[in-house]
């Protein structure tokens, strides 16, 4: 079993909280890549594959319509890494190992925000699971940040059925943007720190920098 | 977070491969303790809520039904753990803390057994999440023991829709039955071994056999 951790240079994360603006980043990052003739795969979590697509279900559908049962902590964290091995393995890898791009909205990331400073679960059990079931980083991670009231008013006035994440408190996305601000912080090498509280033309301008800088930083258009 | 690994006086797993005789066994210790005036749950592994058996679809569908896409051996382990932690927690505590006994068609043993020694998982990263995710153990579980032959015999007179795990090589299974027998040694508090190439009849009578000793051992019906 491979335990080892690899940060692969053609991986690209987008993480945050809610209306942080994700869709306009990716978009904006996808442009920029293609323009340069990659090929450039966008996908998703927790999802990505027709499998982990139905554990999202799962994962993201208000308790009261699985038979008024509620998800354990322990039980969400271990579907988003169940998706998530599916995700890499059906997809991620083989894209990148064809030299493609990847550009996933949320990956490892997400569970140390969501599931560890969200729910309370212990950060090592989170590390034990990406080493044992993911065994693969993003080379670059934008961190679209936001004020939680902002962001939440964004999402508020787009989804007119939140899911099982969104309902959660105010304190909650609190706890989940503070941990997302320390992990970019402690591991500036692969994280960019976006201002999200610009508009979609500022937040498009910001990304556009990061990637380009990264890409002339890494050399992985070479 | 509890990682503790708590063993329950009345709580009853049923373990063994395919074509063992556990519903015949199950039956037998129903029988059994609610002829003592016992409250009996009966449940299954993976499943036993609305959500597991959701969880236990995605475990046993055949690959090609979910889009031709194989589900790895990691994600494998994580479905089945997700269930098992909803399944303590919304079914075996509330029943034991009632005061009633559990009988689990399965329970964590057949994680080392079939994702362990079957698909070749490690079994350190198995005993860390029975501590994280579920925390708690049978008192006493039934390893009904039959040669793989002989089990798959009887599984295949049965089955007309063999499930995903039930289509694997006789090596599979092999590996599945030395491991249940590896553990059945290693505990013997906890095991009671039962030779389940015998009828039915010889099967339930073992079995009641088993039970009654452990009740007078733990003087757990008084």
């Amino acid at each position: 079993m491979n335990q080892a951790l690899l940060r692969h240079p053609r991986f690209v994360s987008l993480e945050g909280g809610e209306g942080a603006g994700k869709t306009t980043a990716i978009n904006a990052i996808r442009d920029l890549l293609r323009a340069q003739g990659h090929e450039v795969v966008l996908t998703r979590e927790p999802g990505g594959t027709p499998l982990a697509e139905r554990i999202r279900g799962l994962v993201l559908t208000p308790d009261a319509e699985i038979a008024g049962e509620p998800l354990s902590p322990e039980a969400e964290l271990l579907l988003v890494f169940a998706a998530r091995a599916q995700h890499v393995r059906q997809v991620i890898r083989p894209a990148l190992q064809r030299g493609a791009f990847v550009v996933s909205d949320r990956f490892t990331d997400s569970s140390y925000a969501y599931q560890g400073a969200g729910r309370g679960l212990d950060p090592q059990w989170i590390a034990d699971l990406e080493k044992r079931a993911v065994g693969l980083q993003p080379g670059l991670t934008l961190l679209l940040d936001v004020d939680v009231a902002v962001g939440r008013a964004r999402a508020n006035g787009r989804d007119l059925w939140p899911d099982r994440i969104e309902t959660e408190q105010d304190d909650f996305f609190q706890r989940v943007r503070a941990q997302f601000r320390q992990r970019a912080q402690n591991d500036p090498q692969r994280f960019s720190l976006i201002d999200a509280s610009q508009d979609q033309a500022g937040v498009a301008a910001q990304v556009r920098g990061a990637v380009s800088h990264w890409l002339e930083q890494e050399r992985v258009h070479e």
